[in-house]
């Protein structure tokens, strides 16, 4: 079995490790490359939510409550908490009649530790417009709105916007309704367990789809980055970077998804132990394997901090770093 | 292979998985039980602290400066930074005559999540005596004072501090000088790798020793446990619950050690992933299995929440939990 490793150094040795599972496969489904378990069915997490928020434009709700590229990035995003995201939800909340209270996400502490520092220390309120699925939620109540559906519950496994969400899963995954598990996620909202190979299908086919409302929200996202996740983080640099050679989102729990459109394929990993620090430095190695064995040009500068995150003392002195290790095997 | 896991569910299906290495030795070292690979050699981290602090009570310093069992439970922990914790730091600092500016530990956001959002809230800045290695930190100024050795850089490899504490740890554990490697941990000072299977050792032989100062820190630890850790956390709760029947202490990265001295058996394990939640489930596990085993009462009320952490919504929903699965082999 070939396998892809993060590596936690201290000193020079190796103190923690993580083994990863990955699948990268092209629009058909078919296996190009693999580490771990390719078939490992975990909960797709927020590396769901391109697909979650394709019924938000396909149904018309988009175009109806004015959601530009930066609105469906939102919504396809797992944001920082960061003034721009909360503004962003909060004017797509008034767009569509809605306020903060009817979503049904919970608060939490930022993703962002500066926002989530600057929050404490002006006394803020936590509230669910805080959420990193806020953009999400916004755009759940909007298609509640849009058809005239129940607001109430909208979140819930048999909730009309969570029936469209799963036929678009289960389109783009081609998998069918026994196959896929329904269940809650952190934010409450349903999130759905599939084989990674499934997750990589649906990303294969996001990155090079002529439907208009994929196209949108790839372009949303690559367009601004910086509503798919937050200053700093993973996603907005990786896609920044790449300048649109490579959309990409992240999960809880060790999940990170991606497109190669150039190549026509798609990526699903899963740190087996669900270490988020560790679900980057996996994606970047295996973007560059790919990349490389199939001779694309894939620069990705400024990179090296998630691709080998240093790990310091209390005093800020460096004392090791995350590496990625081993090779994906080939088909 | 006898195989340790901790998995971490999510609406009833595992969404990651944890592999757990563990020895169980008697005195002489003597492997009693094992799972995954009880030779793992990794740091110690702050589940060397008991040893690192005997220098402090054998040498004489304790007694110069009058520190008592609640100050020894604090070189032996790693607190919570709660007040009674930092106000316990400063008072150990003015006894050996030397001042906050002296700790080579960085400040850090306090262990306890209660006591973080506190100090933000309150706008504190977080200075070297909140870290939770300051009781480790000022013990060890307090024997470079008793000692009339340079203060600076008592943290380093090389200074007479670190060598008394590599002294204690290589005697405990019986390994050579070649077998212990030293690098720096989190807080700067040195610290020490070497096989689960050493470190349980120690913890076989600290449990029932007659040597007056190990006697005297283990009653410490089991006296007074809330300077161990901290107010909910598994080292405190864990030994209140024990009366007695276990020492234990946590280290970071995924590792923890214990003693049971009515067995004579000491115990030590690492998360091989370095995932700190799942450490506590282990270790309970893994006393419970070997007091079942032994034919030993060992109640430990009230532990459910550390053995079996829930996992909720941002809503406060419970969505899930830690579980600790397999069985270790016994010899």
């Amino acid at each position: 079995m070939s396998t892809l490793t993060i590596e936690a150094l201290r000193s020079g040795l190796v103190e923690s490790v993580h083994a990863v599972s990955v699948a990268v496969v092209d629009t058909e489904g078919t296996l190009v490359a693999q580490a771990g378990d390719p078939g490992r069915f975990t909960w797709w997490r927020s590396a769901a939510k391109p697909f979650q928020a394709l019924p938000l434009v396909q149904d018309g709700a988009a175009d109806h409550y004015g959601f530009g590229p930066r609105e469906l990035a939102l919504a396809c995003g797992s944001n920082s908490s960061e003034p721009m995201h909360r503004a962003l939800a909060a004017s797509m909340l008034r767009a569509c009649g809605c306020e903060e209270h009817q979503l049904a996400c919970g608060p939490h502490p930022p993703l962002s530790l500066a926002v989530a520092d600057e929050a404490l220390r002006a006394g803020v309120v936590i509230t669910p417009r805080w959420s990193n699925c806020s953009g999400k939620h916004a755009g759940m109540l909007a298609l509640a709105r849009h058809h005239g559906w129940a607001t109430q519950g909208y979140e819930r496994a048999g909730h009309p916007v969570q029936e469209r969400a799963l036929t678009e899963v289960l389109r783009w995954t081609s998998q069918s309704r026994d196959a896929v598990r329904l269940g809650v996620d952190g934010c409450t909202a349903v999130c759905f367990a599939l084989s990674l190979r499934a997750m990589a299908t649906s990303y294969a086919r996001f990155g090079i789809s002529t439907e208009p409302a994929a196209r949108r929200l790839r372009e949303a996202m690559v367009a601004h980055p910086e509503m798919v996740a937050g200053t700093g983080r993973p996603c907005t640099d990786i896609m920044t970077a790449a300048r649109g050679a490579v959309v990409v989102k992240v999960g809880a729990d060790g999940i990170y998804c991606a497109a190669l459109p150039a190549l026509g394929l798609g990526v699903a990993l899963k740190v087996e132990d669900g270490d988020g620090r560790c679900s980057p430095p996996a994606l970047l190695s295996v973007l560059r394997q790919v990349a490389e064995r199939r001779g694309l040009s894939l620069p990705l500068p400024g990179l090296g901090h998630h691709e080998a995150p240093v790990q310091r003392t209390t005093r800020g002195e460096p004392v090791g770093e995350l590496r990625a290790t081993g090779a994906l095997r080939f088909h």
